[in-house]
């Protein structure tokens, strides 16, 4: 076991992780890479092709003409979510080719993908780097993975990836449309999911790179998402994703009373602070609140007859119908969250901008466009009187979520945390958050259904705020109302001594680690 | 100086050059790279405008915050063509700023900049890797520079860089349209120029990449050929380029009859060997002849009622009506040679794909569009009787052109040099070409206003032109016609001992060198 100290934020983090030195988090700003991006082996021309058809018979030809060895690491990326047909039949093929000790490293990982649990448990897949959702992240909770689990955002994996924290040996896209050179995108064919971005770092650093897809079209393949120039080899399957399982399950609109309540006041307060002003930029998601959040958002933008330079999304029909009557000049698509999205992204290509966690979220870029927006809209599981915040864990302790793109949104001009403040009679306002992801200095306001609190840094907020129509409180209050209704704050739970993931900060630095839970 | 080996080809090359060394030509795909990419430092956001405005108020604070030091490496680009208002006082600025012995590394230099032979003589400039067209080429032929020239191709820059073998200090990009955080593009703006695809190396890999433009937007500024994210520094500056100057003087259509016989033979060989067909390519640049070409080819396509799949250009007002008449699905673009092609380019952004050294033509990658083709029409000064040819000196060896994208299109499936058989009395065919640029085995036609000449290699192509109605002839006959036309082959030029550059083949070996001319 590897050492173990106390980082900048007070949290108990590993110094070794997975065989490689964990550095632990210094700030938000604090820690400065020094060394070099990772440099991908020189590949030439005279060994691939030259009429560019690098299309082999299967996945299994493919996988075995990259030389893979045990402990390599393999990745995929998320963007069928629940719909995803690739990951699992990739790691049947590695089992049967014999393959022991292999790290996975998907951008995301979810219930669908249950079945690899026993590759963890027979010796073929010997740990997950990668955000856990469901029944991955209960095994992983339940301190059964034989190597740490690491969490990293949308931003951080890129980071690492480019870092060479994370080296990828060979990189599985699946590629809802792609042609026999390797470009491929997510906008058109049976399985189309829109962009293609998480898989983006893969295609730049990997060693080897298979694009596997069930639509097949002649050169050029445009727009090329990932460039066939990055490519090894291409893989016709009969069935890449599960339309009906790609799109999000978050993108209904809420209907309870309270969120619907959380959603309208945070949109208020955006208006009557002066956040919404012509010109402004806002990210709103997937999401019951959030989506609601951009409904009412619109309806006084209409009012006030404002106009945003640009909506973040993950695209989806509320935003789309925005692009369409003129609220906004673009969207700026992270991912896609229905098929409204991706159809217009299809359609209308100069108002969509496809974007990648390189131009939105990487922290060791020349800037990035999350700290560009002027207010976003996220969610959490737990929020500390700090401000602090968890959405990794449940107050049980058990890993259920990813961090996604979250820890990289909290550096917009002003986040919002739009919360309920308990959930089934659990307080979500707490004294210290089980798991810490996101530091209190960065998250500006928490929305709850009885108003919003400001953190006290934000003096200029608080100013701003002053003529508010809705109810600002101090986070104190806040909590001692939601203590008072739900009787008092939670017990501690009791928690194993075992690490079981770590949890990276968007610098890669280590910022908090989960201990193994008695989940399930 | 470094010693002289003779390579594969023959040739008489330098092992070392500019204090690296030099692999010499070992056949056309014989070489193969060891090691891994350039690795540019990490950066961090922490050290970048966290609102992304990257704007400064010069370039020269821009370049003092680079901290440049004697002997750093500057590259710009070329997409102004002769228009190009930026090199200039940037090579001023620099020189104001006491820095010596720097390296210039332009992806090609026009006679617009000539003022800078200056700062070759007084020691700012120590010399320029990157195609010297007019002027810059008769110094450096002359033998007054104190470095080598070393004269790459498109795809041989793109892969120099990338593999470290050009290591850039500093990329000053000149952009027609720019926002505050680097983004920039080329298709909009009173400099628009089309694509920027020649700078995109040097945003991926240059230590520190400046943006500057005359047209600067609020964020964003899309489509985003150039990345913000890889972007230092922004500067505005009153005009980045001559728009009267920035289109190529070599998009007119041939008016000489032999010329347009030339063209036409060529478009009937493409026809009658059936390379035309449905779905098939060929690419198209600027030249009178090859347009010529292009005007002639689509006749025959109209009549035969074929369609291709994709051109590859430089856009220009001869392809961009073939796309808007159907006769293409897409256009491929490199560059951009007039302004309808940059109009087309902005307003029909499905069908224009903007391709660049990195896509089109970078032999160290997993495969490149170049070889995809299946025709392509290029020029040369002179071509031996092995089809060797020659695009850089003149017969007179001097030093005139850049090798441009010529290279690396040798690798389409069918390779036509169009050349008048002599010029100004001298023939264009030869015994052996002054300067060896493309490899015989890759050149399969050489079309002149005499007929026809086949590749002895391409079996296949003989066979397909059997009944073709154009005049084929062996390539010794051809010639033999010139000899006798011109009054028998030139004198051998008499050329100095010194070296004063050296040709990369597309692989970074070193294909030729350049002896010293008595130019002019």
């Amino acid at each position: 076991m590897s050492e173990l100290v106390k980082n900048a934020a007070g949290r108990v983090v590993p110094t070794e992780i997975n065989g490689r030195p964990g550095v632990p988090y210094m700030g938000v700003a604090a820690y400065r890479p020094t060394g070099n991006k990772l440099a991908p082996p020189i590949r030439s021309c005279a060994d691939y092709p030259l009429d560019g058809n690098k299309v082999v018979g299967s996945l299994r030809e493919a996988l075995e003409r990259c030389e893979l060895k045990d402990g390599a690491v393999i990745s995929t990326h998320h963007h069928f979510r629940n719909g995803d047909l690739v990951a699992n039949p990739l790691w049947d093929t590695l089992a049967d080719m014999g393959l022991k000790d292999l790290m996975w490293a998907p951008s995301a990982a979810f219930a669908c993908h249950a079945p690899l649990i026993k590759y963890l448990d027979n010796g073929v897949m010997h740990h997950i780097e990668g955000s856990m959702n469901g029944p991955l992240g209960e095994y992983c909770s339940a301190g059964k993975m034989r190597g740490l689990g690491v969490l990293r955002s949308h931003g951080g994996r890129y980071q690492a990836i480019q870092d060479g924290e994370l080296p990828i040996d060979v990189a599985v896209i699946a590629a809802p449309t792609a042609d026999p050179l390797g470009n491929a995108n997510g906008v058109r064919g049976p399985s189309a999911c829109g962009p293609l971005g998480f898989a983006l770092a893969d295609s730049l650093y990997a060693k080897r790179v298979i694009v596997v897809t069930d639509n097949l079209e002649p050169f050029p393949c445009i727009p090329w998402q990932i460039q066939g120039q990055n490519v090894d080899y291409v893989v016709k399957l009969d069935k890449v994703g599960d339309p009906a399982q790609i799109v999000s399950g978050t993108t209904q609109v809420t209907k309870s009373p309270d969120r619907q309540l959380i959603a309208e006041m945070a949109a208020r307060f955006v208006a009557e602070t002066g956040i919404m002003r012509n010109g402004f930029s806002f990210q709103a998601g997937a999401g019951g609140i959030t989506l609601s959040f951009a409904l009412y958002l619109k309806e006084l933008m209409k009012k006030a007859g404002v106009k945003a330079r640009f909506i973040r999304g993950g695209s989806n029909k509320y935003l789309v119908d925005m692009l369409r009557e003129g609220f906004t000049d673009f969207i700026l698509d992270g991912q896609t969250f229905d098929l409204d999205g991706v159809r217009s992204m299809h359609e209308d290509p100069r108002r969509h901008i496809d974007t990648s966690p390189f131009t939105s979220y990487n922290y060791h870029g020349k800037g990035n466009f999350a700290s560009m927006i002027d207010v976003v809209m996220l969610g959490a599981t737990e929020v500390d009187v700090n401000f602090n915040a968890n959405v990794v864990t449940h107050s049980d302790g058990a890993l259920q979520h990813g961090i996604g793109g979250w820890q990289n949104c909290l550096f917009s001009k002003c986040t919002i945390l739009a919360v309920p403040s308990f959930r089934d009679r659990i307080p979500v306002l707490v004294d210290k958050v089980t798991t810490l992801c996101g530091p209190g200095e960065l998250i500006d306001v928490v929305a709850t259904e009885r108003g919003i609190a400001i953190n006290p840094r934000r003096t200029d907020l608080i100013e701003a705020a002053r003529n508010c129509s809705v109810p600002i409180k101090p986070i104190e209050q806040l909590k001692a109302e939601v203590d008072r209704l739900t009787g008092g704050p939670p017990e501690p739970v009791a928690l194993g001594d075992k690490i079981v993931a770590a949890i990276k900060w968007v610098d890669g630095t280590v910022i908090d680690s989960v201990r193994q839970s008695r989940f399930p």
